[in-house]
């Protein structure tokens, strides 16, 4: 392709090779970038290259932070004897965006997958182990309701048997707003049979 | 939203105000860029820190260029004798992915819209009719064949009627590979119209 600007193309160059964007849209952004958009993308330059410098892992959770231990590891006002593990950043987005969890996380970095080459090694299971002391009552196991989530799940409660700890499973079933007709039999099975009594 | 990094809730945001970027992409761009993408993540920070600085507007033809005048429009071995006339820069990179135009260009910078408050001077108008001189055989009005960009290249025929040049249209038409019972009747009609006798 032969753009009229060498900086210009490496800039769509590089948009191009983020996930989910595309040459049309890396073209799009760079228009914008050059026109209405350039206090963004000043930002967005500051930012990006600041990233690696300032993020690095919490050493007790595993999750994004600029400061070791991370803000939910020192938060006093968190609960400290319930730990939520999760896949990735998404996963603990997604539980903290609904304000109904006041405990701590421990970020997994994803899940066993045989096929993969995703074993115990590859992901944060030894340090969850070694964390689990006897101020923790609970751990709730949130990795995706997928094989390979459930399937760590499993592996995981197996491997927390040996600890005076509660592990739970996040609740399978029908989604808020979803009509059972729509959802696939495991799901209504599931929804089956956690179901709770009305009282 | 409650992210474990300012630096990562900044860069987050940054990328979810560019066009055709919504938040979930920007936190899986963001994820990427910390992991392997870091690379590209440096070349992305450089180039759009530069993009302002090193690009601007070719004088003659307005399009993006590192120099002025741009590296088409002092190129020898391009047409001087024939100028295309394009809306932007996706126009102008779409009609050069074709190898088959080897004259100069003009780019307009939008079309005209009066909903929309474009008129003549929101685009570079008033420099195509003061570059159109003798030496110019021919001028392709290459807008878009949408109702503005029709309009545009009827008002660009109009001023260009004083000048002793040659105007044409782009062929509107059934595209490659398509099928007229999937073409609308404004472009069956446009197809009929601009027909070509076969030899």
């Amino acid at each position: 392709m032969d753009y009229p600007s060498k900086t210009l193309e490496q800039v769509i160059q590089s948009f191009s090779e983020l996930p989910g964007i595309g040459e049309k849209t890396a073209q799009r952004i760079a228009l914008f970038l050059l026109g209405e958009g350039r206090t963004v993308g000043e930002r967005l330059a500051g930012g990006v290259a600041a990233l690696n410098q300032n993020v690095s892992r919490c050493s007790v959770c595993f999750n994004l932070t600029e400061e070791n231990p991370c803000s939910f590891c020192r938060d006093p006002r968190r609960d400290r004897r319930t730990v939520c593990v999760v896949e990735d950043l998404k996963d603990f987005l997604a539980i903290e965006r609904t304000g109904h969890y006041r405990g701590l996380y421990h970020i997994l970095g994803g899940v066993l997958s045989p096929l993969e080459g995703i074993g115990e090694a590859e992901l944060h299971i030894r340090e969850l182990l070694d964390r689990i002391g006897p101020e923790v009552d609970e751990v709730i196991l949130a990795t995706n309701p997928t094989v390979e989530g459930e399937m760590t799940a499993s592996h995981l409660l197996h491997l927390l048997k040996g600890k005076n700890v509660k592990v739970t499973r996040i609740a399978r079933g029908i989604p808020f707003g979803g009509a059972l007709e729509f959802n696939d039999t495991v799901t209504i099975a599931k929804a089956l049979e956690g179901r709770l009594r009305m009282e």
